[in-house]
């Protein structure tokens, strides 16, 4: 596998689940890699509708066979746990010619999926993961400058096709996004600790505080730092348990052990370690204020 | 104590810690409430300096007792525990007429450290914490509509004189805060819950991270939903080091309720527990959506 390859010329691309990161894509393909035709498949014909009136797409339907039948690029772009079906249909139907990529916050299993349903199509499958979101969902919520500066992660395989690769590249590099390609077990590894158990706090915080007596006042007089801590919260909740689902490995291995350090953060604050609980909190302060200086040099 | 009494008028305020908040609510004193003279009092010549340049105040001492004899109205707007010898320096010099406030966010503990060193002055002493903020520090990172819309939380004794309250409480209603009163215990109980808790998490998730290796790789792969859920990690240690001493009980009853929840949903995730973990995601999108739309409505 190289990447030499020439990027192939999309002009049907299908988008299987149009939501936030499907509609943001189509946007992309439509304007920057000048993809003619778009077809969406997905379940909601209200979503549907409104992205055929937002120019997001030109048509859908529901049966993936159909879309697929002369398509250049299929994006799969669903929750975790609706890709096998999703990738079956595709091996029934789709041209041996076809690129096929998906939007998953998880690789290992993505992957696993692909090699277990695409059969001959398997080398045309290129596994992607853009870092970027909001916590609103659907077409609606989809914009075109969502990728721009964030990162993208390709984990390709030794059986990757060349080609495939290069047009996945390609596509993503036009998006504005900075593409980087990893194995499948460090993505996983890695977004468990950024991503996915940051998810689960913020969840369990605010559950945690909803069950409270009085926790409509208490909402009330939380201030922007909460809403702020919280935001992921509001996030797809179909998304997230497939998340748990099928990185449960590393999300375990995360939240294992971040409840170890919060243990003895406790201990600190029960021990009155005002030196512990200080330097605790500076070592996170320089971290993040670092982090985040790198972040908007680039 | 009613709160009929009329607020005092304020010729000389003294900012004792002109910070983000002290600085804060001197830029209000001067423009909305009418104060002609405000003397900062701190330690760093170079914020001070900043202050005075930028019009937040006129004039600067390290010395609490030269800067409070004729104070009308004095702020401690200082990490809490330093307030303990600023409050003794008031009490030996401050006239009997002034009026007291603080902007500590823990309040059990201000309010019997000024019962311990304030003497004669002690009801001239009305406890109050703006739910405002920045993860900024300094003067200069203070600005006059910090507190415009946001909570204010007062929590007069019965010793309190009806005059220090009514004016505070108008101080305060001038920023443009909402201004509500409640029992000490009430208030460090639901701080405690929706402010000290999400700041302990978002220090322990950052030095957590920070120790991996490969961690500057791993602050690089974050998403924007990662540094919006670390806001807060980048605020003041000192300050928050002091609220966990102070605060201690109700954020241990805190935190510990929190990992009793957190591994309530790790549990559901070695499962695989979907249905559950859907369930609480559901009900987490559901409130904060919720509360978010009351926030914004009002």
């Amino acid at each position: 596998m190289t990447q030499s390859a020439s990027p192939a010329t999309i002009n049907h691309a299908v988008i299987i689940g149009v939501g936030l990161i499907g509609g943001s894509i189509a946007r992309c393909l439509r304007s920057r890699s000048g993809v003619t035709r778009i077809t969406g498949v997905g379940r909601s014909v209200a979503n549907l509708d409104e992205a055929v009136n937002l120019g997001i797409i030109d048509s859908y339907t529901n049966d993936v066979p159909t879309a697929v039948a002369d398509a250049d690029l299929i994006v799969v772009a669903t929750p975790v746990l609706q890709m096998r079906p999703v990738m079956e249909a595709i091996a029934s139907s789709a041209p041996a010619s076809v690129v096929i990529t998906d939007v998953g916050s998880v690789k290992a299993e993505i992957v696993k999926v692909a090699d277990e349903t695409l059969g001959a199509l398997k080398s045309r499958f290129v596994a992607a993961h853009p870092i970027a979101g909001t916590e609103h969902s659907g077409a609606g919520a989809s914009f075109e400058a969502l990728f721009e500066n964030r990162a993208l992660i390709l984990t390709p395989t030794d059986g990757t096709d060349a080609d495939a690769l290069a047009t996945v590249d390609r596509v993503w590099r036009d998006t504005g996004a900075d593409v980087v390609s990893m194995d499948v077990e460090s993505h996983d590894r890695i977004l468990a600790a950024t991503s996915h158990m940051p998810h689960i706090l913020a969840y369990t915080m605010v559950e945690h505080m909803a069950r409270q007596p009085g926790s409509e006042r208490h909402f009330e007089l939380a201030a922007g730092g909460f809403y702020d801590f919280t935001r992921i919260a509001s996030s797809d909740p179909m998304m997230w348990r497939d998340v748990c689902l099928t990185n449960k490995t590393a999300m375990l291995a995360s939240l294992n052990a971040f409840v170890y350090d919060l243990n003895s953060v406790i201990d600190s604050i029960s021990r009155e370690d005002g030196d512990a609980l200080y330097d605790l909190f500076t070592r996170a302060k320089v971290a993040r204020d670092r982090a985040l200086y790198r972040r908007r040099k680039d």
